[in-house]
């Protein structure tokens, strides 16, 4: 059997890795060789990174591109997206190019309040527990004072406490429900901080705390983005045609589920893009958006198209818990240079960026699906990639992309198109 | 107003660089530092990397960390975690530890069904498409030959093909309904291949093809990873109380939504971070997942909790579509890396790694929240960041440490600290 350990995360990096490689893989010299040819040559900036995180031992490169051209509000942009998937930048440049002849993306921030809650038991009779949540309440917000003094002055704060009666769903369970205006920070800290100061003012003898955690499902930090232009103008063959069958398509992710997952995937794929440039938390603004997705009991689009009066018109409204202050916004330099880029913008106003990249994603995949396909893009894409993996010569890579021009692309495929090119001549 | 541009994706990657730092960059030189900095100094691994997508102007750094101790049916492994949030791994390893003296993680993949879809409209009657397509069914598989026939060497393929009528939702809107099996590969690209491939061959000029795309709602590519042990082996102070209290956490996630989102997005935080590590696609995972949890009408909590004859049971069901071969796994030299560490292991193995390290990690948020709370932590590792950023040296980041053990972390309360300790002393 493979080892286990005692006391690794007092190892150093290197005997952390001497002891990955020596346990768990098969060719140490060359795995050592991956491992450290990631390593940043500055060794500050490589701490940095390293203290991020815990047990660190290098650094997973993740493609950092730019989409330019999004007009926004009728502001210009370069959007800068962190992606491991093909096709996402190259869709978002030729969209934002699209539409900034066409009048650019349109967004408004629908509402920021964020949400935390102290989950609580307590047996007791229902008119006492209000009795004295009513009397306390004053204490509540005064037991958080020194965590939100800074807040304040920056116009955030605390903006209510609520007693939820949550018995009918479980016995003896309460909530305080506790609304938040974060400003330009995620927030999560803040609100968690808050959370618990609240909880341990609140807590006697017979109320039972179970936990005192923000929510991620932020259904009034809402964000909208629209665009929208005469039919006429949507080019190609028939414009008539294309939007209708465009309208078909985001009708059909309404009201299909397993049409909408992927409608919205493809929309995550813009929005978690900008998130990770910006230092975000991906997995955060996914939780978020993928239940407000839901919020109706049935999963559905995110996204909206209208003909109406010779417009078309798409939208987007998606709730964004994101911030361009704290966490690592300011400690990652590349996210640092990502806020930069966006001309160090408000939090309201990175989310109106982020949505309109979604936006965007969404409307480049659904033009692409109800045209050509989704596979003639990706497919180029992917066959380049095969290539580099295999150090294909130019001369290689123009005889093989001429041959896959009209033929499907597989893996198998192009390797064994490749090998048969390097195959020695034997006539 | 800042600039627009034409031909944007034909520059090269320096012309790129020069063109965003020109027009939307301050402090040029320091932008071209940053951006720079991050750059391998082997050229050819950095073009293997500026390719996997467009516009590539540099590499973000994403923390590469290695959580030991995990125990999954009987072997030992070390889980590969890519994460930019802190506590992430540390709990992981923490939980991985110990579960491997409590009889580890048990795991089990209860399917391996992908899901397609050709969406399209037809205006006639019901039971002429019906027997449209029972005649030409056959021919549809066959139209895929040349795509499926190194998937089904491989034991996969497509399974079956079912019309439906969708109509009763949408005015002449059916689908061809495909199941797929894809073995180790994730099979976007196969999946869309196949039924573009399809679409292609049922198109007829009463049936307009709308689109044609996998679904990333995956119901049957479903996992399940569980931990279980006695009460008293639970260990602490009082495992009857934790075990309880455990309990009712789970409870709460099952029942009330703003809880299971965020309950959930700490499950993603560790199936992501395995994701990531592996080169697979987070977004596909975290549609699937939250669209799961969504799918009784009510979101709800993807782990389970159960304490019975003195046992306590802790599991999760997610379903997640991911690869070992195909995509970036091989590609990505760090993703080879992952899987070199993980033995090598099939698509179904990986399911099950996963699964365990999103238990692990929700295992993780519900004992500390249910005991000292989350900010504990999470506030011990954010002070550190900061202190890094401010290049603390040891002395002030003992001094700091030892003053915020028992006080609130904020940033601005860590920043005011550090200052006061760099006054120039006047006395």
């Amino acid at each position: 059997m493979r080892k286990l350990i005692s006391g690794f995360s007092k190892l150093t990096k290197d005997e952390k890795i001497t002891w990955l490689i020596e346990n768990y893989l098969q060719d140490q010299s060359e795995a050592e060789n991956v491992i450290k040819q990631y390593w940043n040559h500055q060794q500050d900036l490589q701490e940095l990174h390293d203290g991020f995180i815990e047990n660190t031992i290098s650094n997973f490169y993740m493609p950092f591109g730019i989409a330019p051209n999004f007009i926004i509000n009728g502001d210009a942009f370069v959007i800068p997206m962190v992606i491991e998937e093909s096709s996402v930048v190259a869709a978002a440049s030729l969209v934002g190019k699209f539409w900034s002849t066409r009048g650019g993306f349109k967004t408004t921030v629908l509402g920021t309040t964020k949400i935390g809650q102290v989950h609580f038991m307590y047996a007791g009779s229902q008119t006492e527990i209000e009795a004295y949540f009513n009397k306390i309440k004053t204490d509540l917000f005064a037991a958080t004072a020194s965590i939100t003094k800074n807040m304040e002055k920056r116009g955030g704060g605390i903006l209510d406490i609520k007693l939820v009666d949550k018995t009918e769903k479980l016995a003896n369970y309460y909530q305080l429900h506790v609304t938040f205006e974060t400003k330009d920070s995620m927030g999560a800290n803040f609100i968690n901080s808050c959370l618990e100061a609240i909880a341990k003012k609140f807590e006697t003898a017979e109320i039972e705390i179970v936990m005192s955690i923000l929510s991620n499902s932020v259904p009034e930090c809402l964000v909208r983005a629209e665009v929208s232009c005469k039919i006429e103008e949507l080019g190609g063959e028939n414009p008539q045609k294309f939007a209708e069958k465009f309208y078909q398509a985001v009708k059909i992710a309404t009201i299909e589920p397993y049409r909408a997952v992927t409608h919205n995937k493809g929309i995550m794929n813009g929005i978690d893009a900008v998130v990770l440039a910006t230092g975000n938390d991906f997995r955060a603004v996914e939780a978020g958006a993928h239940s407000y997705a839901s919020r109706s009991g049935e999963y559905t689009s995110l996204s909206h198209c209208e003909i109406k009066d010779g417009i078309f018109k798409f939208w987007i409204e998606v709730p964004l818990a994101i911030g361009t202050v704290g966490g690592l916004t300011a400690l990652h330099p590349m996210a640092k240079l990502s806020l930069e880029m966006l001309q160090n913008p408000s939090a309201n106003m990175l989310m109106q960026i982020i949505a309109a990249a979604g936006l965007a994603q969404n409307f480049a995949a659904l033009r692409a699906l109800t045209t050509k396909g989704i596979q003639h893009g990706h497919m180029k894409m992917h066959l380049q990639n095969i290539l580099n993996q295999f150090e294909a010569n130019d001369e290689e890579k123009e005889s093989v992309t001429t041959y896959f021009n009209k033929k499907t692309v597989t893996h198998s495929a192009v390797v064994a198109k490749i090998q048969s090119l390097r195959k020695p001549k034997t006539n």
